[in-house]
């Protein structure tokens, strides 16, 4: 991966900026040892690595914003870090940059029922943000696999999903309001309580901006109250293709399940050796989740099941019991670590149309073919979100080159039926060349306007979202 | 109001602007005759007008271009017009202006239901949109409450929502992608089919931007599959302040209601007089309605009907009929005619926390009361969207600019409690400088950078949203 120049003189002033750092923060927030700061040479997207200048941990917007402040004089690039969950390379650092980390940020700020928010400090991590409000019968609804470890600031970053974002949405219909740092250090509130903003919509332009505008501090999230009850239904069929249909059958009926997780051959027979949930021999399986009172599980699953059986299903089988349903979910939690059993995998992530998925699913099987990779596929199908796994084996020479020609040409399949790149992962490193698979010049070039509007000197996560010569250009002219 | 300085010299071109209009546009599509042109110079905030140059009708996006770019060359500021249905001023013309009306750009485009999308030309009115699939069981959400007239074009500048956003969601949650013309002519794709995209949300910032960044000639919008049934629950309260706190708590509930529509007694008797809708003698009228199945509908009306018992109400009456139905709704739907028989009055549109409800309605009373001026409230309840509607007289001098300084007043309220200056209207003229109240000059100043990208000389929808001194400023400089 291609990786820009090192801006210059930036390497040579290390000491000068760890002093003005320690200046502004407590001793052990500012991280310049190199044994230390190699902890932060990668994210999640393991394949990439590189040291950063050195790392810091504020713990307050006013510390972020201090820190930014000092970077931004000394014409030093800050590449901002969730909880380094990214697949995508988002918090990838580059050798001349500072990397900062959200880790201290974790204070509830404010709980409010009556308006249904919650307001926090981002480097909570998405499943404390439920946990906080759960006693109180609450939750907050956007879940990727990740919920565990991965910060609410990189949430906002990717403007992640989740199974339960068919019901639900992603983060950005979660998101009431942000305080943000910008590039200068200046700190700008946008948003909040309120449904709706006058004037231009940043609020939605800041969501999902992988860290190119500001650093996100504190966040106004939209918590829901938990359903009475859910219920899984575990449907077999015997081609992706007659899975795929059925899902769109689901979807065009009206019905708002709150997840469709679909699983084809290779992850079902890899799970099964992993994590024996007890799925059915089949091709394809899809987990199709509902919620609400009893009668309402009963009345949607009727509904569902009724669809289903006009494709013909191998099973169906619907839970009869919370060990049942934990069991059904067990496998598809269990998907990712199954695969990673079987070697070595790039995890893609393209979002189609869900009519399209019949076909699409047809064309991965024939492209791995081709390239001679086993593409397993389990991913989010309700709202077409696709996350195609490559298996390859790391220790054989070009193995990851290919499974990553293979991916391109996958990613470069869903835009070409009407998709796109990403669902929830976002471009980071990974994509940034294919953007302009999706995007003409013009499309490109009014993107990066927007980026110089808040960032002007482009020191705000460098070398991402952007194909590396173009936002090069742009660093130069800054 | 004032208007903007009209820009030196355009007045005097009109005849070669003429002459180069009607070189790329049918004879009829060109209205110079100034009597012809005074249809245009108003919109639904008729207390405002002014005729514009003159006016343009294309029907296609390539017609569309062609007028624009030959407005750029010339430095002729454009006004994109929908059906004239602001009640924002949104499409107010200046004198040295072009208005652009898209009534010719009618057609639907395309139809895919697996997919569940219509793409359509903005010209379409609202309700057609619906017209055009219903017959095959779907139907286009967001509904103001002027669907029968108004176009996509225009709910797409405004973010529209109407009475059944609560549970679908405003425009934002139903546009997939646009075709926008830019300011210099150019014709760009943004997002489309799939549900989400790579890079900046260029879309979601487009999305309420009030023709402030280019005119959208056509649209890609979701569609939904009919609900099997629904049945409206009208439910009386003895105080503004308690029917308040019912909505508060089925909000907190966790129950998504299609719609919870709110009237107070003002608009309870006008109504009466007008519509003889049969609603009880109460303070505060709320109209519940939801769907689904007949069970789904009866198990939901049943557990709000119990969290309002909670509340005393006055009556409580479930429809017991399709006729009931159309009776309850039909009074909600002739309340502003209904207040349009008593005199004169400003419908304001402002948004706050659902908790704020009570206290905001009393503030709203106080106020009204201050300025001698009778308020009557009917709204989107659910989330938090508020329709005070302002009575006076205008044929008796001063009245107007009371109520205007009376709407400012609730206006900020709704600002200062957590809320913002619209939900749905926008800010058109009407708001423009009340921005400096909802944002610091360094927010608004981003707001216009932004703007600076999409349409650097300022020529589109000129002196709106931004007060006038600062938009006046940056077309100087451009």
């Amino acid at each position: 991966m291609e990786m820009p120049v090192p801006k210059p003189g930036v390497l040579a002033r290390k000491p000068e900026l760890v002093t003005r750092l320690r200046a502004v923060l407590p001793h052990d927030a500012v991280i310049d040892a190199p044994e230390e700061v190699k902890a932060y040479e990668c994210d999640a997207l393991t394949a990439y690595r590189c040291a950063p200048l050195l790392a810091v941990l504020p713990a307050s917007t006013e510390e972020v914003s201090a820190v930014l402040k000092i970077c931004h004089d000394m014409g030093v690039p800050v590449v901002p870090r969730g909880a380094g969950t990214s697949l995508a390379g988002g918090s990838l650092p580059t050798a001349d940059s500072v990397i900062l980390g959200v880790a201290r940020l974790r204070e509830v700020l404010e709980v409010n029922y009556p308006d249904r928010y919650i307001r926090v400090q981002t480097g909570m991590t998405n499943l404390s943000v439920t946990g906080a409000v759960e006693s109180d019968g609450f939750f907050y609804a956007p879940d990727p696999s990740s919920q565990l470890a991965c910060a609410i600031s990189g949430n906002i970053a990717m403007n992640s999903g989740g199974a339960h974002c068919l019901k639900y949405g992603v983060t950005t219909n979660n998101l009431l309001g942000v305080t943000m740092v910008m590039a200068d250090g200046e700190v700008v509130e946008i948003g909040g309580a309120e449904m709706e903003a006058a004037g231009l919509d940043l609020l939605g332009l800041i969501c999902g901006s992988e860290g190119q505008l500001g650093v996100v501090t504190e966040a106004t999230l939209r918590i829901l109250p938990k359903p009475e009850g859910a219920r899984p239904v575990l449907m077999g069929f015997d081609s992706n293709e007659v899975a795929g249909a059925c899902v769109a059958d689901i979807i065009r009926s009206g019905l708002i399940p709150v997840a469709i997780e679909f699983m084809d051959r290779p992850i079902i027979r890899a799970t099964e050796a992993f994590a024996k949930a007890g799925y059915p021999e089949c091709e394809a399986l899809l987990i199709v989740e509902v919620e609400g009172s009893e009668q309402e599980i009963a009345d949607q699953l009727a509904r569902i099941i009724g669809i289903a059986e006009r494709h013909n299903p191998v099973e169906i089988r619907e839970s009869q019991s919370a060990d049942e349903s934990a069991r059904i979910w067990l496998g598809r939690k269990s998907a990712f670590g199954a695969m990673g059993q079987m070697g070595d995998y790039i995890c893609l992530d393209g979002t189609i149309p869900v009519g399209e998925l019949p076909n699409v699913l047809k064309r991965i099987g024939e492209l791995g073919e081709e390239y001679g990779h086993m593409v397993g596929n389990v991913f989010h199908a309700g709202d077409g979100n696709m996350h195609p796994l490559i298996l390859f084996n790391a220790n054989e020479p070009g193995q990851l080159a290919s499974a990553e020609a293979l991916g391109a040409e996958i990613l470069k399949l869903c835009v070409d039926v009407g998709g796109c790149l990403t669902g929830e992962h976002g471009v980071g490193v990974e994509k940034r060349d294919l953007m302009t698979h999706q995007f003409a010049p013009a499309d490109l070039e009014a993107q990066m306007a927007v980026k110089d509007v808040f960032d002007p000197k482009w020191l705000l996560n460098p070398a991402k979202v952007f194909p590396l010569h173009v936002s090069d250009s742009r660093r130069a002219d800054g």
